[in-house]
């Protein structure tokens, strides 16, 4: 078995001593493939069970390890390749993952279809940071949101998403919905003379969001917006390579108890930044630092560091971070965050006394000042 | 809005005063549907973000709140009414679901199609506790897995699934492993002389996972077996309506951070006893106390309530703990969990000196004597 059969994992956990930290490493192997005490496997089928490698102390009791794995673990399917990246191992407390490299599984991972780049190119913006907004709130009916996207994109604005709150309520249902404000979008450019993309909620169960991502696209939407872990992750894959040609906006909705403790699930920049990124995500919304959320400023810049890079054969994904930016707050995050960044801000633009056209072009203006 | 419109989800979170619990509870009203600063709401629109009720301090800065939702911020849909249960508020520490009061929404969740007393029908076990194993490890092949399919149903186990593991590797392939394990079931059978069940792994992407299911009910297999945190928990509820004939047997794959962080995400009794039961689950396993997972006693006795409790119009789940179960333990386990369980037992059986018949044999032996 080569190196190129296999792919690896790096896991982070909770050990007193080296022998205990050799002893969890393995026993997270076999608890991820065998499911059986070592000794109980047949000696011919304990290749399938992984090989601990470079187990290391990292901090107080926290040590490290990376375990190669066959890639026939995972079947050449996303599902079993999630069951044995976190399968039983999310029931242990104090096991985080950190990192995987692909090897064998590359093939596996569809992606973004867009990447950066791709939606640069959509909005036929090349130098500076975007602005995104969402449509809201849940319970207003097709002729309010309608209007805000009209208003919206007259001020000039990027991207217009659904917030993530509507699905296919009677109040706005998706198909009245995606028909009305892709209209109003296309209105409001007319106006402002630019490009403005507009993202509705595909969300749903699987045969939902393939229809809705269906309609979508042929009722002229740019792009849709997808919260993963409540379809499933394996159901974003899917909907890029059904639906290759609209970007996908991902949402953390869900997912919060994946990486928001500090010593299990997943190190946010992976699961956001990484494994999104493979699943097929273009844009990836993480909840920002210093509003409502708890993430501090350094996972905030890791999760865009890995957004960003190019990973081979992958690409990149663009990082929105979303929460806590206020519309006096722009120049600052520009700064901070650089201009590979999508902002995502609600409430504050919705709170401008001027009116939802006033805020976007404020919005631009800093966004352009700051290039 | 009568109370016949709404459905009722009661949270558990950090404040330091009945001043900050109000506000915090609220917070969360907001978050879950207009996501937007109260401020900000329409004054028409306020009616869509929910009603706050009983907020109650419990514990030291811990307090409970309930909010009551219109049954429209779900649309009728499971997925956006996992987003109202949990979307955001995910992404915040310290905020935990306790329980719902389905009230409007009852239509939505198919609950399970046999629950306890469909699956004792199909056993023809009407007064005991049940037996179950897995076949395994991952990496063995159809001849072997079929074998141990063969000696487990000599021996009278009651049901026999895939591990979680066994998707569509090459070395046991889905359609070959289920047409060989039922065949060898049924020829178990024939010697033992009473009904053993075979459940395979159906965990898949959404389209994989319909069509195994559909292959399994069509080649004779008894159930199946689903990690809904992997394929998106709605999906469950899909296959239950698309193969309403067989029974699912859920297991807790990959939602290990959704219920092992005492005070954030799920009451586990909540989520694995009531969520996964209202989803279509008929039997449910959970990682059991006392062996290598983290459940305390009482949470156990908790899921074991919550599946066996009797919820109107949805009825009752098997309870099936797993992990840390041996051979010698079962009498223990029966006199603690009593007789409306399924016990779910694999490295034990695999390292019975006899092989597995005999294991088997010793099980239903068990079983039967704390009747």
């Amino acid at each position: 078995m080569g190196v190129y059969d296999t792919f690896t994992i790096r896991y982070q956990f909770t050990a007193g001593s080296q022998n205990e930290a050799e002893a969890t490493a393995r026993n997270i192997s076999l608890e991820q493939t065998a499911e059986l005490p070592e000794s109980a496997v047949p000696a011919e089928l304990l290749k399938y069970t992984g090989v601990v490698s470079k187990v290391s102390q990292t901090g107080d009791l926290r040590w490290e390890c990376s375990i190669t794995y066959p890639a026939e673990t995972a079947g050449g399917e996303l599902t079993q390749f999630l069951n044995v990246l976190f399968g039983n191992i999310s029931l242990k407390p104090g096991i985080r993952i950190l990192s995987l490299e692909p090897g064998k599984l590359a093939g596996l991972f569809p992606g973004p279809n867009f990447g950066i780049s791709g939606i640069r190119e959509l909005t036929g913006v090349s130098n500076r940071a975007l602005s995104c907004t969402a449509l809201k709130p849940m319970g207003a009916g097709t002729t309010v949101l309608s209007k805000q996207a009209f208003e919206f994109a007259s001020g000039g604005l990027d991207i217009i998403k659904d917030d993530h709150g509507l699905a296919n309520q009677s109040m706005a249902s998706f198909e009245e919905r995606v028909r009305a404000c892709t209209e109003a979008v296309k209105k409001g450019c007319d106006k402002s003379g630019k490009r403005t993309l507009y993202l509705p909620n595909v969300t749903g169960d699987s045969s939902s969001l393939l229809k809705r991502a269906e309609f979508a696209r042929k009722h002229g939407a740019d792009g849709v917006l997808l919260a993963p872990q409540i379809t499933g992750l394996a159901e974003m894959a899917q909907l890029t390579k059904t639906v290759p040609d609209l970007p996908v906006m991902a949402h953390p909705a869900f997912s919060g108890p994946y990486t928001i403790h500090q010593n299990s699930g997943f190190e946010p920049a992976f699961y956001y930044g990484f494994l999104w990124k493979i699943l097929g995500a273009d844009a990836i919304i993480y909840p920002n630092t210093g509003g409502r959320f708890s993430f501090s400023p350094e996972t905030c810049a890791a999760i865009n560091g890995m957004c960003r890079h190019h990973h081979p054969g992958v690409g990149k994904a663009f990082p929105v971070p979303g929460g806590g930016i206020s519309r006096e707050s722009i120049p600052a995050w520009i700064e901070t965050y650089g201009r590979e960044t999508i902002f995502l801000i609600g409430g504050s633009l919705y709170q401008h006394p001027g009116g939802l056209k006033t805020a976007a072009e404020e919005f631009q203006v800093q966004l352009k000042a700051n290039a």
